[in-house]
């Protein structure tokens, strides 16, 4: 039997893990990635990580990584979380860290996408889409269980469809986009201009808005309810919106805020059932994703699998 | 040299034309549908049109329809503009009119897109998108050069993305559609509630109020080219939700108000240079449709000849 490594890079740490072909993790581990030191020094610990994994006969190599990739020259164009890249020649660069031959690169929020498909949530679909609700919106999309990258490997960006045309100012410039609305980011723009939430989170880190919010929320508050209604709101808005487009089978939701689910639900649900073109709507199943942080260790490793022609 | 046979069929006409795999057209006719008398006449006049054929050594047949398509087993779902339709068995009825075993049927929209991407504007593309802007707002998606039809055969239905989730009721009962916004409907709906306007088209049946206006526009009307900025702007808002949700390298737009392209270009492409990610965006083409009625002959003539295995 044949092993792949599954690597996911983000910009804190290196999750990476054998993984046989039933999806099963043979071993796992997690070490810093030190992206925000430079490339060099990510490149120097992905040979460290892969370096471990020689006991595992491994035949392949996945690894996603936050940027945008153009799959056909192995380049890694754009990565705003790795410091000193641009056009970086990254499967020639990390050749040189392994002697294996063949590795197989992708962007992360991709390679969630194919996690959560292949051994996740969306494992009894045909085509998806991923959604994941971290500091901003991302997303993925499987049709007929390959990904659809796009023209420049930069399809996908969910957060960035535009929910109202007047809405917030988005950080990419353009204003209402999904992720202006639905995101760790929107969270804490949002109780920044709540005097009351304000008041009650003064003494939280920025990063534990969201979560503050939640606890909150299943405490009564009328403020913080209304925001998870306002998020269940939108989310109902932009997947209707993605659904009467593509006729997908599947929307999966994922990401810190996915952990809100019980308080966004039923406002989402309602909203898609009001608005979404009966067909579709009527198809489409959402679900929580199912693995987590290690979505996109399962994922790098489907790829290793396909690159293999293990799995077609 | 083989040729297929590609079949439009509409509410009102049956246009049908012998291709040969150069894309040059053999011979070509227009008949009435009689849609509206019910599915039994249309198939009489098809059976006609696909005799009158027999002189061209036709091997497929592929044949574009107004309704959605169960593919797998050939079964016309739902098509509101012919009388008598639901759950059809449309393939095995066509072969009762003809000896032909290699038929292949399809959506309208899906098959006009698919046209332009043989032999018309999108012939230079890989991945496109089709905005129809009759009555209401179709589309195709294609990507990698096959068509994406969704998990039922719905998608592309473009019309229906949300622009604004408090926008006008469209006919789907949801509010804001893209085609609520971007249609002949639209525009109906804009000069009747505009008292210049209508005292303007007094006198001019409501299939021509969309042309009335265009021209209106061109001698200098202000309300009539505010309205063509208006349908720039909301067709930039649209297409910048569809590229950068896609990445798709191209945009062709078809159907009668296409005809006022002068008037609304430049708001469109302003709208989506401020809006869409810097990537999708710059690579972009966005052109008018060039085939006009015969985009769905070419379509369905071009799924001919991918079911005969002549193009792959």
């Amino acid at each position: 039997m044949k092993n792949v490594i599954g690597i996911d890079i983000g910009g804190t740490n290196i999750r990476a893990a054998a993984v046989n072909s039933n999806g099963e993790i043979l071993h796992q581990i997690k070490v810093k990635s030190n992206a925000r030191d430079g490339i060099e020094h990510l490149l120097k610990n992905l040979g460290e990580v892969i370096t471990s994994f020689a006991d595992f006969q491994t035949e392949c190599i996945g690894i996603g990584i936050p940027g945008i990739i153009d799959q056909k020259n192995g380049i890694l164009t754009q990565a705003p979380n790795i410091t000193g890249v641009k056009n970086f020649p990254l499967i020639k660069e990390i050749k040189k860290v392994t002697s294996l031959e063949s590795i197989i690169v992708e962007n992360d929020a991709n390679s969630a996408a194919l996690g959560e498909y292949w051994m996740g949530s969306g494992a009894q679909s045909n085509s998806m889409l991923m959604l994941t609700l971290g500091t901003g919106l991302g997303g993925g999309i499987v049709l007929n269980g390959e990904l659809w990258r796009g023209e420049d490997g930069m399809a996908g960006e969910i957060g960035h469809i535009i929910i109202d045309p007047a809405g917030p100012l988005c950080n990419c410039g353009n204003n209402g986009c999904f992720e202006s609305f639905v995101s760790a980011e929107a969270v804490r723009r949002i109780v920044n201009n709540n005097a009351v939430l304000k008041e009650f989170t003064k003494n939280t880190h920025p990063d534990d808005i969201p979560e503050k919010i939640m606890l909150l929320a299943i405490e009564g508050n009328e403020d913080s309810l209304q925001i998870w209604k306002d998020i269940g709101k939108t989310l109902g808005i932009g997947i209707t919106s993605l659904v009467n487009l593509l006729n997908v089978d599947s929307v999966i939701i994922g990401g810190g805020l996915s952990n809100a689910w019980e308080l966004f639900q039923n406002w989402m649900l309602i909203e898609i059932k009001k608005r979404a073109l009966s067909g579709p709507g009527e198809r489409l199943r959402i679900y929580p994703a199912s693995l987590g942080d290690n979505a996109g260790i399962f994922g790098c490793a489907y790829l290793a699998y396909k690159e293999l022609k293990i799995f077609n």
